[in-house]
């Protein structure tokens, strides 16, 4: 057991090295562990010292409340590298903000922010050689926190586990997104979880999102719960569309991921003069609009899939084709993110942190 | 290792017992565990045979998809022993039809019936001195599956666990209940998971839940994510209102769990010859029978909870007390149930299964 530093964080190394049986030039999404992990434990009310320790199985109790009660929540980050080998995150402090605000939603103890930062940093630093250096690839970074305390009541538990687990990755789709708007089903409720990382939004996607892959769509636009009139977000991104040359995303509310490629998007779009409007999107307008084709573009923005173009949308057993735009605002923007991302330009917004 | 007659099941036996260290005239709900459980792996497209372990840790990879995407669901069941000391199930192949119906909306592959059958019942024989016998005491049974298999892609898991673990529990809750009215969260959307018993669900009521106990309530009933305006179901209870002699309950719907006690409870009170009304029922009628003294009673129904009383409720601010009732619909119709599940009464409806 070696001691850094800084002595918020332990770290224990570990003997050997999965690294030589990584091809970095042939990387899926997210199934592509580092050596290391951060483990965080919460007990008797505290949380204890986060500690960097060799990647490897956790050990659960069945009774423990993860397994029953869907009590967990997590971000999504990434790390670059620039060709000077250093290494940058984008905006760490906002995913820190948003882990406590999916916290406090799902009854779990808030995270210190100099746990979490220096957690990661330290991280970050013993699996820095993990970094993929190729374009298009990055350090995806997963922290994330769930119940492991035990007992079958239901009410939340009294143990927790912090962790962040590094998956060197390449991209999340391959290609264009052809997407569904969803008239029956739904991701979230007023008054409910949606706007939280939690575990739980995401299986609820999972059945209606595979009718729509058997239809031959990749991902479902979800729409409100109550009407089904208003286009809110996909499943790990949030949703911009092009009508003519104004950019429109909906407003966050309860039901919304508030995401941090959306908001830098809404403000590189501004930066470019580009004419952006944060307002309530029907469906029935993006239908109009792809029928008289002034519907240009439309685009998914997350951290996982940065900026995804989408090709075409079903709605009503109707499918519409967007036009092949070469220089559309979806490539504009992102060269714009992706160059602050990694270093490429100027970061005006002072959005870069540099490990 | 030792293989039961029935050969689906495979039994390994624990070689110490820990329930002399247990007081069964003490137990608490949900919180002592038998010496085994049973264990049914999905790996390669298809359930492996189930197995009786000994109780104890399940290892999991750090991105086993439970612990990022909430994809597990759950049942509750009891088993209770007679005077003769025979165990009874009470209505177990409705629980297995509901977690298949819960398995499909949760992207989880469904359970062969005689896998959750045979895996249940050589369980129970295993550990069945395990099942409590004093009076308001039971085993309470909570088979449940969750996403064993790794990635970080947010999509259903190519690997499960199916398991069951037995509790030996006494009474959920002590006493009668004060229930709070919810105004502004919600625990289900049209179009989602409300109606499995998906562990997201539970996760999100947690902290709407905290808030009504510092309040001074022990539950929240759940209102309809739109309006707020028609009463749906508790925390893990569906709710029962009595105004003068008819008793109600609200429809399942897509956001309500169908509930086995709700069910039982309807064909019992018919065959009391009680006025039943299965309608949706607004707040707005309840508070106006509370003013008028209309409203008699209010009791909560599920398999935990058995048929719990509620004292009083709070609603914008406002709280409302229920008469004490001596021979109330809920003492008559828990006493009824009860008596069935317990061996105590004819069952002229068939639910009693014998282990
Ligand atoms: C539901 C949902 N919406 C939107 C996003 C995009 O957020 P961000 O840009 O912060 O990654 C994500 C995830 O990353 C998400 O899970
Ligand atoms: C949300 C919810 N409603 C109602 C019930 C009652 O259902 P049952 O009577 O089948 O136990 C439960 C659980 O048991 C529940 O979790």
């Amino acid at each position: 057991m070696e001691t850094t530093a800084n002595s918020l964080v332990t770290v224990e190394k570990s003997k050997t090295s999965k690294i030589d049986q990584v091809d970095f030039d042939n990387l899926s999404f997210g199934s592509t562990f580092s050596d290391h992990m951060l483990v965080c434990d919460y007990k008797n009310g505290a949380w204890e010292n986060p500690k960097v320790v060799p990647y490897g199985p956790v050990s659960l109790d069945p009774s423990a409340k993860i397994f029953h009660y869907g009590q967990s929540i997590f971000e999504g980050m990434k790390a670059y590298k620039d060709t000077e080998d250093s290494t940058w995150l984008f905006r760490p402090l906002d995913n820190h903000k948003r882990l406590n605000i999916s916290a406090k939603r799902l009854a779990i103890p808030e995270i210190p922010e100099n746990y979490f930062m220096e957690g990661l940093k330290t991280l970050l630093k013993v699996d820095e050689k993990w970094i993929p250096k190729n374009e298009g690839s990055s350090m995806y970074i997963r922290p994330f926190i769930f119940a492991s305390g035990n007992g079958f009541h239901a009410s939340p538990a009294n143990e927790y586990k912090f962790m962040i687990c590094l998956a060197p990755s390449g991209a999340y789709f391959s290609g264009k997104v052809k997407v569904l708007i969803e008239e029956k089903y739904s991701r979230s409720a007023n008054g409910g979880v949606g706007f939280a990382k939690a575990g739980g939004n995401y299986a609820g996607q999972f059945y209606p999102t595979q009718l729509a892959v058997e239809k031959g769509y990749n991902q479902v636009i979800w729409t409100d719960d109550n009407t089904h009139e208003y286009i809110e977000e996909a499943g790990a991104m949030n949703i911009f569309v092009r009508i003519n040359d104004t950019l429109i995303t909906g407003p966050t509310s309860d039901r919304i991921l508030d995401g941090i490629t959306r908001k830098s998007i809404i403000e590189i779009a501004k930066d470019e003069n580009i004419n952006v409007e944060v307002r309530k999107l029907t469906v029935s307008e993006v239908v109009t609009a792809a029928k008289d084709g002034s519907l240009k573009e439309m685009f998914g923005a997350g951290t996982a899939a940065v900026i995804s173009p989408i090709s075409g949308f079903g709605y009503k057993e109707t499918d519409y084709d967007l036009p092949e735009l070469k220089e559309g605002f979806a490539s504009l923007l992102k060269k714009r993110i992706t160059d602050i991302q990694y270093n490429k330009a100027e970061d005006k917004f002072g959005w870069r942190y540099k490990l």
